[in-house]
């Protein structure tokens, strides 16, 4: 079968053997769609060597029993031990000897076939396309930003970016009935925040509301945005990190004892949730796509997704 | 009246005139103490000139009423506005206009005589002498860790740092209840947290712990601290940073977001539950004593509070 893979010889599309179902499910992907950590991880980002991808929509074909056969799904990325006390409490998210789809020692989505645990499946109603379905990921990981820090109606949130991340988070976070400010630096996507009723500024205008937001989220995947974050948070507020990127940060930790910032790092979501928001079309995925491409132009597609100004790009098996 | 300073010829014991009263109280110093903020503000941080200090005990000499006229006083340090909604809360240690007691445009304590709003004096209770009631801005400062997260019986805590904050945040933690480790390089400051029945290990001992704690500390003012605490918080964890230290730290925000670990800072404390500390005996402060010096020699003991191993240096006017 086909597949988008990371190996010392760089990125390309590769042909490989389909993976055997053992005690998992084996989904035949529809689409999959391409993150900025794929983007990252093709830059060293993570050590990761295998086939890219950890968003997708598929078909069951095969699987330890029938409960799910034939069924369109989408799958939770973290695949636990199923053995430690986080994953008997059912959340595998911080198993310490977790794999993670096209993350960590386990090949991902953007090939014709993936190998996930019958556990991670989560099917997907009908009235959902697949071009919704596929944002399930990046929804849940939007949507987890109140696990880490409270939201509701009286917080104030500022987000930083305006790319695919920071739109799925402004739009998550407005439905908290939270006022919600989307900060960026590209109109056209800002106006898709907007026909949503969200404020939007760019970073100049912002940098006016200095020390006014109770939460600030960090979802332009870039240093500076860090210390923007702590411009705009009052005494006792919450920077929330959204993005991964490798390498090190410059960072002023006395800032954050002076005003007593507390920074919280956020990273996966459950589906379940994110799926019901789609199902009810409480929010706007279709403006999020740039561009589909066949698997086979894998390579082609991820410097498309790395392009400024580009959203979501998908990928068709 | 003798003050030691910083200004644009460096640090010094200058002659002053001795502040006048106006709005405020006049104190006369019993005793000050020198905390390595001090240092890092005669390196450069913050930005200040002017008096140094801003822990001390003191007896009100003049003041506006006669209410605390020859009592002896500690002084919470932050003076606010009065007037924004913090300060009206009767909380100014966040006003946006405060000035900080020999850290933010106010002369401090290590001088002769110093001046403080009325409101920011608290009397010493006479069982507490002058060599316990110096250490109760630290120590409110080590209290003020649970306001920022919480600890509890069940929480397990390390505290990086054996330094004099790093001492007085393990005792404080200890009195909760918490499973508290202290961690540090000199035998002969973990053998005071020892003495208190407080564990202690080397840094070579600690990294055998590795993602075990809930809350790390890091009290070791060294940029070195925050990675270790990372190391040794488990997923979700809370660090908490005690120490202002000048100059950007090297962070990797990546290790934040995977770990989803939370870093939260922390600064000043309130004074009445540390004096009442202070005053049933729970703190061991005198072993954190290394040295009393005249004021006059306030510049060599500026020096010797530098120096490795050395731990509250105090100044006599």
């Amino acid at each position: 079968m086909k597949a988008l893979r990371v190996d010392n010889k760089g990125i390309g599309v590769r042909d490989i053997t389909k993976p055997e179902r053992g005690q998992e499910a084996i989904i035949r992907v529809l689409l999959s769609g391409i993150c900025n950590t794929d983007l990252e991880i093709a830059r060293g980002y993570a050590g990761f060597t295998g086939t890219l991808g950890h968003e997708f929509v598929g078909v069951v074909e095969e699987a330890p029993d029938d409960t799910l056969l034939g069924q369109r799904v989408v799958g939770e990325i973290n695949a636990g031990c199923g053995q430690c006390a986080l994953c008997r409490a059912g959340d595998s998210r911080h198993c310490g000897s977790r794999t993670v789809l096209g993350i960590v020692g386990r090949d991902g989505a953007h090939a014709e076939y993936l190998r996930l645990p019958m556990i991670n499946l989560v099917p997907v109603p009908e009235k959902i396309p697949d071009e919704h379905a596929v944002f399930v990921e990046p929804l849940a990981a939007a949507c987890a930003i109140t696990e880490r820090t409270s939201i509701q109606g009286s917080t104030s949130v500022a987000i930083i970016g305006d790319g695919k991340l920071g739109l799925l988070c402004g739009q998550a976070l407005a439905l908290t009935g939270a006022s919600v400010l989307l900060i960026g630096k590209h109109p056209d996507k800002l106006r898709i925040a907007e026909r949503r009723g969200i404020e939007t500024a760019t970073v100049k205008q912002a940098l006016n509301r200095r020390k006014e937001f109770d939460v600030v989220v960090e979802a332009s995947g870039s240093a500076g945005g860090f210390e923007m974050a702590l411009d705009l948070l009052r005494p006792r507020g919450t920077l929330v990190l959204k993005s991964t990127f490798h390498g090190p940060s410059q960072i002023e930790t006395a800032r954050l004892v002076v005003d007593e910032i507390t920074v919280t790092g956020s990273r996966c979501g459950r589906f379940t949730p994110a799926l019901d928001l789609l199902r009810r079309g409480a929010i706007d995925v279709d403006s999020l796509i740039s561009e589909e491409y066949p698997l086979a132009e894998g390579v082609i597609a991820m410097k498309r997704a790395a392009k400024k100004g580009v959203l979501k790009v998908l990928l068709r098996p």
